[in-house]
């Protein structure tokens, strides 16, 4: 099924091996990403590859990422820095009769672009709205907001969704029809990434109680 | 505390933020390579990074790694390229007074180096017992063994854990003082990539009982 509304590919985008598991969907690329809590984001320094993981959040066709090394990522870079941004979400193992056929079931982004330095103060705070409500929706409304001070101790930087792809495997293994008869067991272990029990704080006012939006906490459609 | 036998670092594995949450020690390494399903994969092809998630397994102080992009990443390369790999494990959400101290509780791991191309047929066939070992304890024992012609059709990279770090949060939001008298609930949501019920594949004899490994599958120590 062809998107209504795909995200451009190029050569350096373009699913290339098991190509029927790539999609340009931008429908499902925010899906994938909504779900996701961490991306990983690889840059280039001096030829040397460099990958981080970083929170992130998006806001329509924009990520804003937010971590540890974005100011050393643009220390010197004006102008932006080229990335590639991977969300990775895994759903489950593949168990085949054969070891060749072993996999795991997954959804994946890979994204391709420059990520800019957010330097507007206006815009930082509304980037900052986006990531905490990425990680924990309603924890804007809680939380104490930002001092003036702590928005310009946070880097944050932009990137685009406008090149890339996702890639998605799903369903049983794909065992060879002669071993599909061998007394093995094959099939798939489901995986997810699953919440606990919230735990209060050391320091916290015992007659406070674990909000709402915590104890039912979730990641992706229910 | 220094740890007895750590890796090497230099200045593009020194961990320069939150330089107390880093450690080079090689056991702290090891276990969380252990416990993750997918390294993120960092490499740069004509200046571009790309990052790509790929399964692996762990032998000794070699990490072997296995994907689709495997190939092509090291098609026109006879001599190795140089990557970034990150293992990053998700133990729970830092929820803060102020919005400031909200965070991650992760494990992580990232090491730089060289892959190279296993060639050589009977490491190749260790190395895919140990993906698989990696993936499934007892899945080498359990299936099909592969052939020969599956062996050579499988590309297998070989990296060496010999420079990085690890990088670690555990623990509770670090609010400011003057924030812990507010009436807003803090603490920790924990989080953990948690098996199911195995589901049979659809075409399995009905008389084939789920095997014990995968009803008690679990990453990491309990």
């Amino acid at each position: 099924m062809t998107p209504s509304n795909p995200i451009p590919t190029s050569d350096r985008s373009k699913v290339k091996r098991q190509p029927r598991r790539g999609s340009y969907d931008r429908a499902l690329i925010h899906q994938i990403l909504d779900e996701a809590l961490v991306l990983h984001v690889g840059f280039v320094a001096q030829g040397q590859p460099f990958v981080i993981p970083m929170g992130f959040g998006r806001d329509g066709d924009r990520l804003y990422i937010h971590g540890a090394t974005a100011s050393r990522m643009l220390q010197n870079l004006q102008q932006g820095i080229e990335v590639c941004v991977t969300a990775t979400l895994l759903d489950g193992l593949v168990i085949a009769r054969s070891l060749f056929h072993y996999s795991m079931n997954y959804r994946s982004v890979v994204l391709f672009g420059q990520a800019t330095m957010v330097e507007n103060e206006a815009e930082k705070l509304h980037a900052l709205k986006v990531l905490s409500e990425h990680m924990v929706p309603g924890s804007w409304a809680q939380a104490r907001k930002p001092k003036p001070q702590e928005v310009r101790a946070t880097t944050v930087l932009a990137f685009p969704i406008e090149e890339g792809s996702a890639k998605v495997r799903t369903g049983d293994p794909k065992d060879d029809a002669a071993d599909c008869q061998l007394p093995i067991w094959a099939g798939q272990v489901p995986l997810k990434l699953t919440p606990g029990t919230p735990i209060p704080d050391a320091q916290l006012a015992s007659d406070l109680p674990i909000p709402e939006n915590l104890l039912r906490y979730h990641r992706g459609v229910i």
